[in-house]
């Protein structure tokens, strides 16, 4: 197994939900993400986490590791970056529901977070 | 008493709930929970934080901590140990309510929370 | 003045609320509580937090402060002083909600908490 | 401008607020409001935070000062002085909504808070 | 690109939201903020936390950063600059909801925060 | 095993240290101390460190454990408790190098720290 | 027993030190200090770390909490206040080593910390 | 690879020191270290902190999981588990210094932390 | 009295040390300086801390301020002010030893700290 | 400007010292430092601490920023990567002294620290 190339959705794996019968929460959180920016061409750096209650489906947890790490090289916004992932995600998991937070590292004095959910507006809560 | 071998639901003991008329929260949090990973074979650590409102009966704290302890050599994952202890713990005390919360501690730079609640989707918040 | 050496709500004094035309929130918090298990003999140590909004009457600190100390040789188990000390405190100030959140220390790797209210379920958020 | 030798709400002055049109939200923090129990004759030392939406005036933060430095010796109770500096805020200022809570430091190993809100019990949540 | 000699909503500069079938949120915080008191001619320093759900574009970030310290000689009060940098990125951006809170640092004992959004009294949430 | 009417030496047990070539740093930290104040007959609660250099012996932690508990209805005061305390384990365990830290809650919004060491004065620094 | 009207060593008490023999450490934290500025008329507030090595006598505790009420309305600046109260102990108590931190919170944006000892310069670390 | 049946020396691998000109420091901390108390036979858990100058010879990072690892069902006391594993490092490494600490969890309301070092008492202080 | 155009020593003010028979330590932290980047021509932001024996005068609070605020619009880099401002209070305040420590906020992702000291290379540690 | 393709102390560009008649403390933070493992071929994360004194150049902080860039798909193991910047930092500024520490991100459970001196052994402590 290696590092994609580049970031494809092709690359997620799943396994099945044992328990579908049940709503409950899932969430990963990725302290290591990093890509480039389209604009400076400097590498950006941020947190990234997920959280959702899967359907048929759970996503394993090495293929979401190096669908992540494809991003390495990659250059792209904070916005469309977060929403991307996002929209990967629900492709391949068909989840209830996801949200994604990413927060990122300070660019001249300011830091940035973005948060994204499916359904659009439906922003999971922190889990307890 | 000893650890028992297999972890099972059998070896979790109650007493009665003295104050049945009242709708309470219990909350016992376990820092201290090791399980094994069946594709690795290396151990997971994790902090189980239970939550419940009790009916008729309560976990007596010396059994949980040693049904706990019979899963230091079990492999599984870990949506479904978090999924089978709520089970276990749902058949024996019939609790009005009850969320399972499991932090696990990173692998592959990736850390994960699974929380589990009964009945489905109903999660108990933090206690205050 | 001296520590009752028992623990009777008798002990509880209260002084009249001058502002009975508000609803407003009262918070005590007493790290300093330790009562006996009456299974093993050993000390047990716990944070104390009352929530109330009083109606005609508030709790005299110094009593309550007497009060608590007199469980200090008493055997009894996390689930029932708790509920025993709401039951005191609503008796004598009879408010018009309260919340008692009992954080005990680790005993076998595992921390408890229990959170009872008048009237029942009832819980009172931490106060902003 | 120097302090006044006793409370009153006269000594408040405030400045007319530009932006009626919108609902929003001030809050100070005064963690160095002292004044004197009425029983022992020690100090007591507290926390304040106001928080408040403004209608027609804001309070002026140097006028706010020193009406609390004025309490520096007035003998009053946690519940009463926090009360009473609520209605003489709201008496002069006539805010859309007004909280105030006081944080006591512990006596008797009992730290204590108390929270008042205009209209009664509509407590404002802490600023996001 | 020079920092501009008076604050400006003209120099906010925007990029299109590639993503507008979803109400996401956007973060951004300034620790640097800094402008001048005009009563006392004493500089006041804030923390500024802008959340918002775009529309049809974003704020392009090095542009805010450059309005932001254009404040840098400007007299203004605390009220008065929140809700004016609230008005100015609402009128440039036509975002669907936003909020702007300023943590200022203490000043005479006394720190203070004020919480302003569009549409009125519409604060969103922190970001989870 | 139950713990003992009045503290004493006698019931401080010790196993062999089977590495007497080497001198290392063996850290207890208690956190559950109570004893009663001689003067006012309140309980006074306190957190003991203590770090020593074992010879021949080191301190079995269940004795140590029970030994503590019976100070818990003993008068004294903060220092002579400490300096009894590392009296008795000196005197049992003989150890190369021994510091006792008691850490008392506030009484009078003043919090107290005693620190005592065999040999007088030669404080072990907290384990790196 | 009432607060003096105006701060004298001969208020502070002492009782005699039980272990001359040893050196050891005596630490008391008071973070209630407030007095007066000479120049403003204004409050200042303070938090104080007695540090020292006892010879014959221990400071009383209530005497000393006291003494320092006493300064609560006296004009005295950072330096002076904190060299007398040093200078004071030291009359009284003749220790064989003393430090005093005093912490004083800020003004004008500034935050200013005193540390002086006996004898001179020679500063006791914090208690391990 | 799998896990050792039984902790031995022979498991940890060694990988050249590149740079054996220069005294420097490595630092591994390990927070998921278990084994058994032989007493009791409920598992320990502990936070490894290994620091070292190398020679030679480095320890490669996987073998001395695997090594750790191989202590989880094995029976052994606190100080006993730490000096051995000590002992094995310098047998394999030959460091010029090393110093390890082990920080074991609350068992009875006491938690304790070992600290050995080769040569004996030379303890390497955390790393800056 | 007002903020001076240009930064000068002559700005600085001193008071008479009433206690010149004792080394002792001051400490003033200013979480509040700003000035510009010559090169960028955007502000820069830092903590400075100074730390200092007083020998005949002590640095009086408020020109302390004034003489930092006047770099507010000033072009220096950061290994520049800072030597430039220990050698200003050097000149005016001939203290026995001085130390001044200017931590700067990140910029591209690296945060940076200059630590000067009078005399050379002597800096004191920070106050107990 | 752009990032080189191989890391190379070419890259670093250096600034005249001002003070080189003072023994002063530089220290820069890069928390966004990653390279590859060459055994595994992921990437791996680390925080850079430099601490140094300067003779008679400093480093220039854009160029550093660029030359750390360049190991982003560099393969290199934990200590050497440490050592290699130390070389080159030290062939190009010749400091009097400088330490690196570098902080890596767990992998299987365990984090790593390197700490790396010029001259050999001699570690600057963290700035004051």
């Amino acid at each position: 197994m290696s590092i994609p190339a580049t970031p494809s959705r092709e690359h997620l794996e799943t396994f099945p939900n044992q328990f579908p019968g049940r709503d409950y929460l899932i969430e990963h959180v990725c302290p290591e993400f990093t890509s480039v920016c389209p604009k400076t061409g400097h590498p950006d750096f941020a947190t990234l986490t997920f959280r959702y209650v899967p359907d048929a489906t759970c996503v394993e947890l090495k293929s979401l590791k190096l669908y992540l790490q494809a991003f390495r090289n990659a250059g792209i916004f904070y916005e469309n970056v977060t929403n991307r992932i996002l929209d990967d995600l629900v492709a391949v998991l068909r989840p209830r529901r996801m949200t994604l937070v990413a927060q990122f590292t300070p660019r001249g004095g300011i830091s940035s977070r973005i948060v994204v959910s499916h359904p659009s507006g439906d922003h999971l809560p922190p889990a307890p």
